[in-house]
């Protein structure tokens, strides 16, 4: 982003999505009870967004005439790309890096995205994938004696001891650290959700090379040693925290409770064609427990009936990247659309690897995107000022 | 619009804006405070459209594929248009009919709105509009002692006596009545906002015919007259209540929250370009009003934040039709802005005539609009049916 905005001689703002970082519009309060989380939705946040874009663009001097390309990655690519669709007349154009605009109900199906994430593992090491299916049943197995709770609590390293109760939350962490890992497989080092080595997934994979015959144990020990090449790279982890599976400040409360209201995204696994234990969607359980924390229900169909789904073919100007070992993918636009709704896929990238810079490292498959992103950018530009 | 549905084998759905009519989110106490009346506005009524159109389509045997076209005129126009820009997967197009969706803010002078309603009247009648200029005058000569207070009571049969304290009360009633009747000067008889023959300001113009050099009283007397038309063309009327300008059922409440919230409409007169007392819009004393009422203030530049102002270019298949008599066109779209973007005026037409439907009088400027509107909605549905 930062090359491209020199490139272009544009000004860069990153705008803080309300709910989140420092935006509390009741400070502390602002997740205290669901009369003040009501204020948490993606179509206030675009409004905050439309109304700071023009009151910039009124006290900048010289702004008042400059168009404006929204860009955002994940999250902030759906909400770039419904920012284009919502406010054609603030934004020119927008580049939506894996953004799962999708992953909504009855638009994609919902095992797609842990398909993905375990090609990730099959491709990264010869026996991977597979043998973290195995790893369930080996935990299931261990952890039903005293000694083996004692064991996974001590070969993990983790911060509490294991309890029986707590097996469930224990995979729900080993699951999501696998997730987390195919995300950002990024080509270098970087520091997205955790400090991590290139490839990071080759690196994990390389201590779950075993072949069928391993005992429970000597597996697991496998699975310990790669979930701290996710947790501990830096080396300066004292003990792996169960409850946490990112560095902190992702504001994973407050992207609960909006998938509590508004995106409600299923997700499943089979087991067969995944390396997960088997789990169906289940929206009356997940809305039974949006109740308990939150006193909400979700909106079953409301993302699709306000952002279109799968009928967004006469919105205009948005690049949807996407990259092929990002589980993201399953719920992002992989086809070009029209002339103007773009997709690119980069077939060695993780989640929105577009929107980084390494001068040094960039694959040719991100230079090349980003130069095709760029000509989209220039091409809106020429055409609002044309038109103006 | 019944018979255009019948042309092409359509149904026609009503869908009743919230807060009006009988769709009382809480009931009778709907209004009765700032935060029960916090959910009525124009956003939230099209995300109704939205999902009750949607609804429709999944519960109607053989709708779940049916193109769908909003319809609407004045604020509902309004609502059509806007529907069609911020759900443009659930409705194919819209016919914005008298749609002022220009009225606000910077968007267009405030003054043209009076000027058109200053133009019907003085191309009705020879010294119409002159003889209403100078009514002010004599409204507060006359008005300035008791026994004249005494004979406006009387000569406009007024229900309740007139104070010293409602003449700018009963200035401000007798200005909404030529507004009104410049919305509804139909070529036929109609009962929109008030039962009314023909052609109604031609009617009003009779009375006013007179020359200058004619006393107060006898001018006034005029205007009694005129008002009349508007109030008793029934013959039925018992007396004139002047805080009353249509029939009861339009919701004034609601329009005028409303108002003092997203839909600011600057308005202003300056006795010269039309025939009423100069008046600038002052924003604060509007405002002021609106917190003094509701306890609101309202958000001055939402409206044109929001549904993008003059900026709706990258916007499709909507055709804005207006009405040459109708002071509304001040604030609507009247030129093409693109091959999908259509405006329509009709020259002898008022508000959204296009709308209404008499075989017998009809003029031909609204036969052929309806034709070319009919020819849009054929063209939407061909390609919606094509690119399914």
């Amino acid at each position: 982003m930062w090359d491209t905005a020199e490139e272009l001689g544009a000004l860069l703002i990153f705008a803080e999505h309300r709910y989140y970082g420092e935006s509390l519009p009741f400070g502390d309060e602002s997740y205290s009870n669901a009369k003040y989380l009501n204020y948490l939705t993606s179509e206030q946040a675009l409004a905050d967004f439309a109304v700071l874009i023009e009151n910039l663009k009124k006290s900048f001097p010289g702004a008042q005439n400059s168009p404006v390309i929204a860009i955002g990655g994940s999250y902030g690519g759906m909400l770039s790309a419904w920012l284009r669709m919502k406010y054609p007349s603030v934004v020119i154009g927008a580049l939506a890096a894996s953004a799962p605009i999708w992953q909504f109900t009855d638009m994609v199906p919902c095992g797609d995205f842990y398909k993905i994430v375990t090609q990730d593992f099959a491709n990264s090491g010869i026996n991977c994938s597979k043998n973290i299916r195995r790893s369930w049943m080996a935990v299931n197995n261990v952890s039903s004696t005293e000694e083996g709770l004692q064991w996974l609590y001590k070969e993990f390293g983790l911060c509490s001891p294991l309890k029986e109760e707590d097996v469930g939350g224990f995979k729900g962490w080993l699951q999501e650290t696998w997730v987390n890992l195919a995300m950002v497989d990024y080509p270098y080092e970087a520091n997205f959700l955790q400090p991590l080595p290139r490839w990071p997934i080759k690196v994990v994979c390389s201590h779950l090379q075993f072949d069928t015959g391993v005992s429970d144990k000597q597996l697991l020990h496998g699975i310990a040693q790669a979930v701290k090449v996710y947790y501990n790279y830096t080396g300066s982890a004292v003990c792996l925290n169960t409850s946490q599976t990112a560095t902190g400040s992702l504001g994973f409360r407050g992207w609960f409770y909006q998938a509590c209201t508004e995106m409600v995204m299923p997700m499943c696994t089979d087991g067969i064609q995944d390396m997960f234990e088997p789990q169906v969607w289940n929206f009356q359980a997940f809305s039974d427990e949006c109740y308990e924390i939150f006193g909400v229900r979700p909106r079953e169909h409301w993302a699709g009936s306000v952002y279109g789904g799968k009928n967004i073919g006469s919105h205009s100007n948005i690049v949807f990247s996407n990259g092929g070992l990002d589980p993201w993918m399953s719920g992002g636009v992989t086809k070009n659309l029209s002339d103007s709704l773009v997709a690119i896929v980069i077939p060695d990238g993780a989640h929105h690897l577009d929107l980084r810079y390494n001068n040094e490292y960039d694959p040719q498959t991100v230079v090349r995107a980003r130069a095709l992103e760029v000509q989209y950018f220039k091409q809106w530009i020429k055409h609002s000022t044309l038109t103006r």
